[in-house]
């Protein structure tokens, strides 16, 4: 190349170079957002049932991904904030409050199942079933989840509308609204409503 | 450097720039196939059940999610169609049609809970201590998300299966199969199953 | 330019190339992350229910997204797996085994619906609904979904726990545990629990 040409290659050069480098920028912010929607490792599970037989599902689901190394929330709403509960306490509750603590099933154990209940043979049938099976029963799974670091939410407005207390619930979970619940749903790989 | 050198360093140079300009070229079609699986913004709702405290979870779960800026479809099969329905019509119907429009409950005011509906005491039940907590009412939500702007679809093979007639539904639903709500749910963030 | 500028202008755009050959290895790498991260184009489907109008549309939705050029999994858990039974056995089973083995509705024209059962009433009247209407039915659903290469895994947890064998399940599905499902479904589009 002359010195001329030589001079003019860099000129044009440059002007590719600054090009590429505009390129760049660009691909890095759309990266950058994509990066920012991008789902993160977490499974929610909205368990709005209290069916033994979908609360069993449920925390097999929650167990199964925690022990695969995924994030899991798990927020109880309606009847699926009964498998939470620990005790009935019925002083200080209105009328309605105490109607409906006495009606609800109080803890994992009085989870009735969704067929075949039976006057509650169903569960007592499967969990003896499970026992020679050497499958975890729900309390068992319940306390693994906790143990893995499954996140509890007990839905605020539920206990509300149901008249459940907190001192009502187990240890170890949280309680929010649905709203907290929901990012965490749109921001998961994977959600279940069960 | 000589004049030679740079000669050189300037072809050399040229060189490079042509392969990051194809690197870039290369990274700029990958994120643009990786930005276009992304999902949308988006929920989606599949509401085959017609169960007032389902119901009323899924439209808190609608609504909460519109009011996060999320776009939010909700299709209506089988038993949750009957939450759309306004009012029972039997002109002109088989007998057959006219059998499960007796049967089918009539708008969110007629569903039953799907624990202690106790002859329908349950929704009752509920409906007053939702009153006293201020918690919206399953009309008053489902009204909200039309104001919010979700979107909700009728499925048409349910209502030729059930016998119900567009104009028995609420106003400003749109109507479809269930091909185009999988487009929306493949597409979405988070879908539910209710 | 005179040859000393030209000589510091390449020096310059060297350090400046090197500089965005750095930042597109980088964004490359982070490109290479977030394609592995994706989702397969992949539908996934649990389903715990043995009701006939939740296998209806648990059919529908997986033969809806295989038709749309979608992967389709479906795990089938307690009360779903009795869809895929093909007839009762008897022989060689504990007592509960048996006892279970009765009580469960064999293959999906066993099926009861979720409301309005009317002891069998329901799905028989939804049959000859469904006929009327040329939809199709729910062993034929099953079959266009195997045609269609739907991915069918029976729970072996479930499977233990109610006693039921391999050789009384239809043919073409294959047994897994949750573990391989919830793989496919932390890395799919859309994942439904039934």
């Amino acid at each position: 190349m002359s010195t001329l040409e030589t001079s003019d290659s860099v000129t044009a050069l440059a002007a590719q170079v600054e090009a590429l480098a505009a390129q760049v920028r660009s691909l890095s912010s759309r990266l950058e957002a994509a990066e920012s929607h991008a789902p993160s490792n977490r499974l929610t599970l909205l368990v709005l049932s209290g069916d033994f037989d979908k609360l069993m599902v449920a925390f097999m689901v929650a167990n199964g991904a925690a022990a695969m190394g995924t994030d899991v929330s798990m927020f109880f709403t309606f009847w699926g904030l009964c498998a939470l509960r620990k005790d009935r306490q019925f002083k200080g509750k209105t009328v309605s409050e105490k109607v409906l603590s006495a009606m609800l099933p109080s803890g994992p154990d009085a989870a009735a199942t969704s067929c075949f209940n039976m006057a509650g043979m169903g569960p007592a049938f499967f969990r003896s079933v499970m026992k020679q099976r050497n499958v975890e029963s729900l309390p068992g799974l319940m306390e693994s989840a906790q143990a893995m670091g499954v996140k509890m939410i007990a839905c605020q407005t539920s206990m509300e509308i149901m008249g459940i207390r907190t001192e009502e619930l187990i240890d170890g979970i949280e309680f929010g609204g649905l709203g907290v619940y929901l990012g965490d749903a749109l921001d998961s790989r994977t959600a279940f409503l069960i």
